[in-house]
């Protein structure tokens, strides 16, 4: 636990002994602004809890870090300090989300590089391919490109060479396109986009389950109805509540920062006690499952003939 | 309505005589496939539906096309018949969608250009607070842009020149970046974006919506529940449906091809009787409150100072 001494005592002293006694303060000087411009914040970042925290996990001190803090800094010091795995350009964002076909969607990148090149591209398919074998368990995971359209000719000039490429990568079960529709759908493992269209399609997604979620509330505006009306509504919500829990953003927090040779989850800012711990849990299945290893044994096997 | 009689006929012969007297048939030799490269359809377009149509249009025979055909070959050729408006480089695809307040939000460009100049985003700002104006009824509609986060650094060059255009053109409300979970919040009355993440930002949301409601439905897999349970699961889908409702596409079928001078509206290619009927009223609409040439009139007051 890397931070101000002074910010964090107060949290731990009213924590269990069991608690504290597997936890170790590690003392920072000051903490990167959530508002700080990361060009910025990374130039300034000596004793910072960000940067103290990633240089234990460089010196192999800790297995991960998990953070809700300034997004740009924190993918820009970990490259940084971890520095990305060979035959990776640039580290991605990544999350796995629940489907309609009760299974999960691997989806990256989701706002680590705004521009992606057609390379980039394949990168994130093998990446999102290994967390999808690894961390889902699904053995030949299916690989997609989010796109405009599903016919060849559709979208971007870096998507359609990312296609040509894929499709000429054995080791990748590579499906063709699809559109955002089939966020949830579950017709693929793995949704590859850039980083800007990901960051947007995750937003739009959470934004519309939430505003669900809030519809369900029983309305506010007729207080006078009858007692057993007001019941049915907390009935039915608890109900349909029950039946969408799975889509709740808390249930599936933490980004991982894909490519690097280390462990890096990004919580959300906003991120409630539970909704954190489900971040945390990220981090240990990542390194249980040794991912960035994993990730690199892939590339050489794959990257090479691609070239 | 422009088409082969032969496929028209067995519908028309249905109809009432009085909706018969009030229709003409215009014969077309051939129809664009949808799944034709739009280059391609574009060069053999000659006798097709979609070009007839047009042309009426271009002739002042018919004040307006509706269209659920092929969008690509729509949009090139209304382009190539209909000719933008002065001061725009290329036509935006345009929605009106429901929002959280009780109002609407205009969406633009849908998917009409997957990569746009700065210079275009401003011109979809303009067009989208004109259709606002009039449309939707606002008499000084908020503009904003799509971007991944609301700090002035973020995103795409493209975005942030148009942000630093739009801030200086007084006849805009330009209040700057909004995130993708904010397409339905009703934060913003014109929200502006390049047709490649508004394609996929609003297929998401669509997505996302039809699971939803799909969700609502009763478990198919409880068919031996109480008669009562299975009478209430029926009961609070109807409700659910009710405060819904104004969500479902089918209620905003119907995109406008906007900056062009005429009116063309393209509905979705799987839209039912009630979607389509709602694109006609669409195109009515447009062509009763003069849009193109208010677009027209408005782009010589705001471009020249913009230069």
């Amino acid at each position: 636990m890397v931070g101000q001494p002074d910010a964090i005592a107060p949290y731990l002293s009213a924590a269990d002994a069991s608690l504290r006694s597997r936890l170790r303060v590690v003392a920072a000087e000051t903490v990167i602004p959530n508002d700080a411009k990361p060009s910025h914040a990374i130039r300034n970042s000596r004793g910072s809890s960000m940067r103290i925290a990633l240089e234990l996990v460089k010196r192999g001190e800790a297995q991960a870090v998990v953070s809700a803090g300034n997004t740009g800094a924190l993918m820009g010091l970990a490259t940084l300090l971890l520095k990305p795995l060979e035959g990776i350009d640039r580290p991605a964002l990544v999350t796995v989300l629940p489907n309609q076909r009760k299974s999960k969607t691997v989806v990256l990148d989701l706002g680590a590089n705004v521009a992606c090149s057609s390379a980039m591209l394949v990168q994130f398919a093998v990446m999102g391919a290994v967390l999808a074998e690894e961390i889902v368990g699904i053995p030949a995971p299916r690989v997609a490109l989010l796109n405009i359209g599903e016919e060849e000719c559709k979208g971007l000039d870096n998507i359609r060479e990312a296609a040509a490429v894929l499709k000429t990568t054995p080791a990748i079960d590579y499906i063709g396109y699809l559109e955002g529709n089939d966020l949830l759908s579950g017709k693929t493992d793995v949704l590859v986009c850039d980083g800007f269209v990901g960051n947007v399609t995750l937003k739009t997604m959470e934004g519309v389950v939430r505003m669900f979620l809030s519809l369900l509330k029983p309305a506010g505006d007729k207080p006078r109805s009858a007692w057993w009306l007001r019941w049915l509504g907390r009935w039915i919500q608890k109900r349909v509540a029950k039946r969408f829990g799975h889509l709740n953003p808390d249930q599936y927090n933490g980004a991982c920062l894909l490519g690097l040779r280390g462990t890096v989850i990004k919580s959300h800012g906003a991120a409630n006690q539970r909704a954190f711990a489900v971040a945390i849990q990220q981090a240990v299945q990542a390194v249980q499952r040794q991912i960035p290893e994993r990730i690199a044994l892939r590339l050489k096997a794959v990257l090479p003939k691609s070239d």
